[in-house]
């Protein structure tokens, strides 16, 4: 489904297609595909190119998915569990070259996910990325170290047909993209 | 220059051109190509669609511009003082709704980074951000209040002359794009 973004100046078209759909398809995301997507995140810039990003990658049906499916909040498995893959995306909290807290390792994390989710249309996909899920949870289960931060997840998989989602669901998918102005993003 | 990623599965071709270069031209990046990369900065996804990317634009010449100069370690100063614009990056700390902490502020602005720099190299320029700032003093100077963070800076413009560069930065300039393999980001 389209729902291009309504930009005032003119954008590339990976970013003007990009949404946050809830319909998904169960179809399988094709290895190829998500080894693209995966690339991407490698070739995010990060400050003193650290590289702080990390991933747990679930496919549906292995055991990876259903454990980072089991962390996310009621709403988001609702729909989530649809999508042919899930990642977890986690971040390194020190510089691995000299132990000191990297201040910017989630803000490198952040740009290593907006890569794949535009690579993920690239790929004619659609991502989805939450932050309702437990984070602690999926430490525990992935039995990830406190040198890492768990941050957030990105469903990617084919669009489904958004009718089979709950009515409320559904409004927001066919719901207009909002944005604030870009006034009000400029502090001087 | 081109430098291409030495990408093992394919992606998109702005993820592919995108580096962080040093040689810039003074040369005025257009109001029209500006308004693209902000506008790209817009349509980023964020928790809650709060959008908390707050920018402060500098164009070679005006206030803001040399402001944000001012702010630069020595060694950033060096090279950046050509770009055509420095962008100071910013993040509001707490929820609008209801004014509670938002976990992925720096994760959020991150992303619109990204997809500023991504569409920098839609336009034909070139991005390279920084941590090497004071941002203490970028908050000062700005008068900007504890609400926000103060997390990066962005140098866009158009490429420069390398061979103008001092040594130490040429030889990074003209070095291999590196970075780890995707089974090292792989904690599972």
């Amino acid at each position: 489904m389209i729902k291009k973004a309504k930009n005032n100046s003119p954008v590339n078209k990976l970013i003007e297609q990009r949404w946050s759909n809830r319909a998904y398809s169960p179809k399988e995301v094709e290895d190829e595909k998500l080894n693209s997507i995966l690339e991407a995140a490698r070739w995010a810039p990060s400050a003193f190119n650290e590289q702080p990003w990390r991933f747990i990658v679930g496919k549906k049906g292995d055991s990876n998915y259903d454990k980072i499916l089991s962390t996310l909040v009621e709403w988001n498995q609702k729909w989530a569990g649809n999508a042919g893959v899930l990642i977890l995306n986690i971040t390194k909290n020190n510089f691995s070259r000299n132990n000191k807290p990297n201040a910017t390792n989630e803000y490198d994390l952040g740009q290593a996910v907006a890569f794949m989710s535009l690579e993920t249309v690239n790929q004619g996909l659609y991502g989805h990325q939450m932050t309702g899920f437990d984070a602690k949870k999926a430490a525990e289960i992935f039995n990830i170290s406190d040198e890492y931060t768990v941050v957030s997840v990105i469903a990617i998989g084919y669009y489904g047909n958004p009718e089979e989602l709950p009515e409320d669901m559904l409004d927001s998918e066919k719901a207009e993209r909002i944005r604030k102005n870009i006034d009000s993003l400029l502090l001087n």
